[in-house]
């Protein structure tokens, strides 16, 4: 029988075109107001899985809107009582529960301060929902496992949507209605190349760049989560301020090298980290040769990334039963985490 | 004969005294423009041990002044080239060397994009300096050693000055004039305790929360660069967000509990990461029975920081001797680091 965690991954296409058919009129109306208004900066607040959702709506905003994103840490409004200041700003929280304390906080505190408070969560009846002067749900279903899969591609499918809502875009949000067919190929992808380094190894790098490190940081979490390998993501620019002293025969580093203008330089990184003996696997597009497993391509390279989870939670759920551990159980972890 | 490194980090008190006392009437004019034009949100630019500082400012910036910041990917504007919008915001790049061109290019990108540009630099000769339209040096002296110790401290030292003459807190500045006093007793702390847990492990997490992430940051890219350790700073609320799955004999813990409203909770944590098998070493202040390491106390909670980072220089340069590492020598890096 298949771990709950790799079904529900699987489920990630239906999720996904579910969420993309819902609330039409509704996103209109959201991206009217966010051209009107005009934010001059956003500020996201999210914890976990949701985290790696914000980042990646970070640099999408950052990069096709131009506005810097700030990542509130909850812990500044409920702990440290900051006092702030958001008039002119647009404040995001992401969850799937919307029930921890302090993302409920910190989008309250937000919106209190003047932001123009949105959130985007999978159970639409949580008090977030409340909080939040708009609020749009993820629709992905309830989720069971308690790592986060098909409730993570919807929330990057939502930082898409609101992006590309907000910019007007007609064709990159005909690229986000073209995606569920681009991940249900994904996640047919045989990315088990990668499971004998990573199956020998206590540790590993998750290496990427721009829209790919939100992708790297999401894949370090599970790899942690699931299957008990300590993993980091660090940026391929980052390695070369510090965490390269560490290439060597003991470390095993994933390299998720994705379409677009660091594709290059990740490519020729992954060869050097090989050449300082490093145990190297090498996610790249087809055109790659060098490649260890196959990036499938959307028709955005922007959302590349969703193609890129979708391939790598079947990978994770194999590697878990590889190493002896149980997706579905991982140690001292429960469903709804509430955090202060 | 003492490393470089050790050397280095024990001249910091000095650093920090001599930047204390430069630049008075130029600092005072720039809390005035800063308090006059009034930003509504900050962006900061920085990579390595300079992110983490970058890191301590952004606590400062939103503790205290309730201002949102965001750390800007300098890549968004070399390599995706983000058509950034920055009007009222204040960017701040901060660099030892002043050299790298990603670093250049982004607060560059800023200043054109309309934001007030400031710089905290070591190298005040540097091409950075022409960039910012206010650029501080950091007065840290010739820095040697490849892993940025004393340099570090001085940027640590230029984020609270920023934002107490920002905020014009008298009592704020005040503790920090006290400050290389203090500095000085915090190198003089025995942390040797923790040298046989990390001496014995190959990953290790360094945990914290509010003011000490930055501090964990920084350790955690330490331990990787000198000691080849592979260590990562995780957040004590994002712990139970997944990484809490790894928790257990394999797993070495490295807790630092600085004053404040986090105190409590990270003590309780460190005792429930032990329960769970662990090897955990504590820091925290005097007052803490449970303490494996102390940390000293200055004047003000939010100026701790810089004392557990002066307590710790030192015990990573022992620690990677102990592990038959020459912290000057740290495999694959150099000095000045050009990223793009």
């Amino acid at each position: 029988m298949p771990s709950l965690m790799l079904a529900e991954a699987l489920a990630a296409p239906d999720a996904v075109a579910r969420f993309l058919a819902a609330d039409e009129a509704a996103w209109a109306a959201f991206g009217a107001c966010l051209r009107v208004a005009d934010p001059r900066a956003a500020v996201t607040v999210a914890r976990g899985s949701s985290d790696h959702a914000a980042s990646y709506l970070a640099y999408l905003l950052t990069a096709r809107l131009g506005r810097p994103v700030a990542s509130l840490p909850p812990s500044l409004v409920t702990l440290y009582h900051a006092p702030l200041r958001a008039q002119g700003l647009f404040a995001v929280a992401l969850s799937q529960s919307g029930q921890s304390p302090d993302i409920l906080a910190g989008l309250r505190a937000l919106r209190r301060a003047g932001a123009i408070a949105a959130a985007l969560v999978n159970d639409t009846a949580s008090p977030l929902a409340e909080v939040a002067a708009w609020c749009f749900g993820l629709h992905a279903g309830v989720e069971r496992a308690v790592a986060a899969t098909k409730s993570f591609l919807a929330s990057l499918a939502a930082a898409a949507r609101l992006v590309g809502t907000w910019q007007g875009d007609a064709r990159f949000l005909a690229g986000l209605a073209d995606l569920p067919g681009r991940l249900a190929s994904a996640a047919e992808k045989d990315w088990s190349a990668a499971i004998p380094p990573l199956a020998a190894s206590d540790r590993a790098i998750i290496v990427s760049r721009g829209p790919g490190l939100a992708i790297a940081a999401e894949a370090a979490l599970k790899l942690k989560e699931t299957c008990g390998l300590h993993a980091e993501a660090i940026s391929g620019a980052e390695l070369r301020h510090g965490p390269m002293a560490l290439i060597g025969p003991k470390e095993t580093v994933f390299v998720l090298a994705m379409r677009g203008p660091a594709l290059a330089e990740l490519v020729s990184l992954a060869a050097e980290l090989r050449e300082g003996g490093a145990e190297v696997v090498l996610a790249a597009p087809e055109e790659i040769g060098e490649r260890n497993v196959t990036l499938t391509t959307t028709d955005e390279p922007d959302l590349d990334p969703l193609a890129a989870v979708q391939s790598f939670y079947p990978l994770a759920a194999s590697l878990a039963e590889a190493r002896g551990m149980n997706p579905d159980a991982p140690p001292h972890l429960s469903k709804v985490t509430r955090t202060l």
